[in-house]
C-alpha cells in the first residue's frame, strides 16, 4: 500500500464522471467530486424525479453539504461520453442490469472504476466491457442512505484503490489510476493506492466476511458481536479461514510467490471493531429492508475460489448456505 | 436394536413412578402410565395448582383423554419411594435444579430413566446419584405443551431405550430395562431397546444437530429447511459432521471395534423430514418463547467429545458459537 501523497502529480485535471448507483456510496462520492469541481453525472432510478428537483443532500460527519443541482438521468444513454464510470450499484446487479447500463457509457478512453465489495467484481465487469480499463476501489466507509437524494455519512470514508489484473496478480501503478485518485484527494477525500488489488480485496473480506454475515444470522451489531464471547470467537475463526484462503488463492495465483496478509491484522480488525460505534452492517441494513443480499460477491465467489484452490472453508460456507437461505433476494423464498 | 416384542416377559407388575418435569414429554408419558395401571407421582412448578385442581389432558392423535386427578407436587421430598425416577426436565435445568431435585427420590433400589435429549446426559445423572441403576429413554415424539396441565401430542411417540455404560461402551439388555420398557408397551407405547445407548444417542443427533439448530439461526421450520437447497445442503453437511464424529468418538470409546451409525441414514433422514408435517422444533419453541436452549446437550458436548477424540467438526462448532450468542437463557444477554 503507498500513500498518494507521495505519487500524486499537481496537475488538476477536470474529468467527466458517471455515477451508477447514486445511494449511499455513489451518492457520498459523487457528490464530493462534484462540490470540487468535477463534472459528475448521475444515474438514478426510484429518486430520479426528487434528486432533479431538489438536487443531494448530504449529511456527513466531515461537514454536511448540499448540491440543490445535479446532473440526475434515468439512462446512460442520455449521459455524455465520460472519461470515468463509477460503478456504484449493489453487485446484486451485476448480474442483469450492469449489461444492460454499462456498455452505452463505454468509449475507447473510459476508464471504469468499481467501489463495490465482495471478490471476482472486476472479472465481471470485464466480460461486459472487455476493452476497458478497470480500477477498483474498496471503500472504507459508514454510510447510509436516509431518504430520496439525502446520505448520511456516519464514519470513515478512505478509499483503497487498485489496477485490475485478469490473472489476480500485483501490477503497477498506473498513470489513469494516479489520475483519479488524485480527483478523490482533490474531493477531499482519503485515498491508498496498492499494487496488489486482489490481496487487497481478500484483506477486506477478512472483516466482511464475519461482520456482514453474523449481523444477518444473528440479528446484531458490530457492538452486539463483539459483546458476546461465542460470536466473537466465531468471527475470529472465519477471519482465520478468510487469512488461510486469502494465501492459498494469492500463491495460486502466483506461484512461487510469498503472498499472503499479515495474520495480526485479525487481531487489530477485532480491537478496531471493539472501538467502533455500534454499527449496523450493510448487509443487514440490507436484509432489514427487505433487500438481495451481496452473499454471491462477499461468500460465494470467495468460497468457491477456496474450494478450487484445494482449501476448504467449512466455516465460511456453513454461513454462506445460511444467508443463502435467508436472502430475501432468493427466488425461492 | 431388538424389538421388545421378542424380549418382554408377560409379567405384569405395578411399580410407582415419579415424574420430573410434567411437560411436552413427561406429561405425555406419564399420563400413559397412570392410564395403563401404574401409581404416578408428578413434580410441578409452575403448574401445580392448576393440574391438583383440575389433573391433565391429552390430546394425542392416537386419541385424546384427560386424567382428572393425578398426584402432583411441588417437592421432591413429598413424594413417596418410587421404583423409577423418570427425569423429563429440560438438560437445561440438569446443572442446578437436579442435584436439588433428585437425591430426595433415590433410594437402593431405584431407577433412574432419563428422557433428555443431547450427549452426556447420564454421566451428569451419575455424578448425582452415583448408587443409582441409569436408564435413557430416546423419545422419538412431536409434543407441546399448549397450557397447564394441558399437552397435545401431534405425531409420533415411540422410545428407544438402553442401559447407561460409564465408558460408553455397549451393554445388554438388563432386567430393569426390560420391566421399564414393558410397562411403557403395557401403556399402549411402542418401545424399541438398544444394546448401545451411546451410538443410539448419536444416531439422534443427526437429526437434531441440524434441524433444531438451523430452525432457531433461520427462523425455520422443518418443511424451510427442506424446500430450500442451501439449508438442505447444510443440514445434509451438518449431518456427515455428526456421522463422522460418532465414528470416531464410539470406536474411541472400544478401541478396535467397527462401531459406526450406517451412512444410509442421512439421506433416510432426510427424506423422512421431507414427508413430516411441517414441524417447529423443541428448540426453536423454546427460543420463541425465551426460554434457555438445550445448546450444551445437544451441540457443546457432542463438539467437545469429537475435540477430544481428535476430529474437527467446524460446521457443528459455527452452529453452537451461534446459539450460544441467540440463547436466551444466555447470562450474557
Amino acid at each position: 500500500m503507498t500513500s498518494l501523497n507521495a505519487v500524486a502529480t499537481s496537475e488538476q485535471n477536470h474529468r467527466r464522471y458517471a455515477i451508477l448507483g447514486t445511494g449511499a456510496v455513489g451518492g457520498y462520492y459523487g457528490a464530493c467530486l462534484q462540490r470540487a469541481g468535477q463534472d459528475v453525472h448521475f444515474l438514478l432510478h426510484r429518486d430520479i424525479d426528487h434528486v432533479q428537483a431538489n438536487g443531494l443532500r448530504i449529511d456527513s460527519i466531515k461537514g454536511n453539504f448540499t448540491l440543490p443541482r445535479v446532473q440526475a438521468y434515468r439512462r446512460t444513454q442520455d449521459i455524455p461520453p465520460v472519461d470515468v464510470a463509477v460503478i456504484a450499484l449493489k453487485t446484486t446487479q451485476n448480474l442483469r442490469l450492469l449489461p444492460e447500463i454499462l456498455p452505452p457509457l463505454v468509449g475507447p478512453n473510459t476508464v471504469i472504476l468499481t467501489l463495490q465489495n465482495g471478490l471476482g467484481i472486476e472479472g465481471a465487469i470485464a466480460a461486459i466491457a472487455p476493452e476497458a480499463t478497470i480500477l477498483s476501489g474498496l471503500c472504507f466507509i459508514c454510510s447510509n442512505k436516509v431518504g430520496p437524494g439525502h446520505i448520511h455519512h456516519l464514519d470513515y470514508g478512505s478509499l483503497l484503490m487498485g489496477v485490475y489484473d485478469s490473472r489476480d496478480q500485483p501490477v503497477g501503478l498506473s498513470p489513469e489510476l494516479k489520475a483519479v485518485a488524485q480527483d478523490f484527494i482533490a474531493a477531499g477525500l482519503t485515498v491508498d493506492l496498492t499494487e496488489d488489488l486482489y490481496l487487497a480485496r481478500w484483506r477486506k473480506l477478512v472483516w466482511n466476511i464475519p461482520f456482514n454475515g453474523l449481523s444477518v444470522v444473528l440479528n446484531a451489531t458490530t457492538a452486539d458481536m463483539m459483546a458476546h464471547p461465542n460470536s466473537r470467537q466465531l468471527a475470529a475463526d472465519l477471519m482465520a479461514e478468510v487469512l488461510t484462503a486469502a494465501k492459498v488463492c494469492a500463491r495460486a495465483a502466483l506461484p512461487g510467490s510469498d503472498r499472503a496478509l499479515d495474520p495480526a491484522i485479525m487481531a487489530a480488525m477485532l480491537e478496531n471493531t471493539t472501538k467502533m460505534k455500534p454499527y449496523r452492517t450493510s448487509m443487514k441494513i440490507d436484509f432489514d429492508e427487505g433487500r438481495p443480499l451481496e452473499v454471491e460477491a462477499i461468500f460465494g465467489n470467495p468460497l468457491r475460489a477456496a474450494q478450487q484452490a484445494g482449501t476448504p472453508v467449512p466455516r465460511i460456507e456453513t454461513l454462506y448456505h445460511q444467508l443463502k437461505a435467508l436472502d430475501p433476494g432468493s427466488t425461492l423464498r
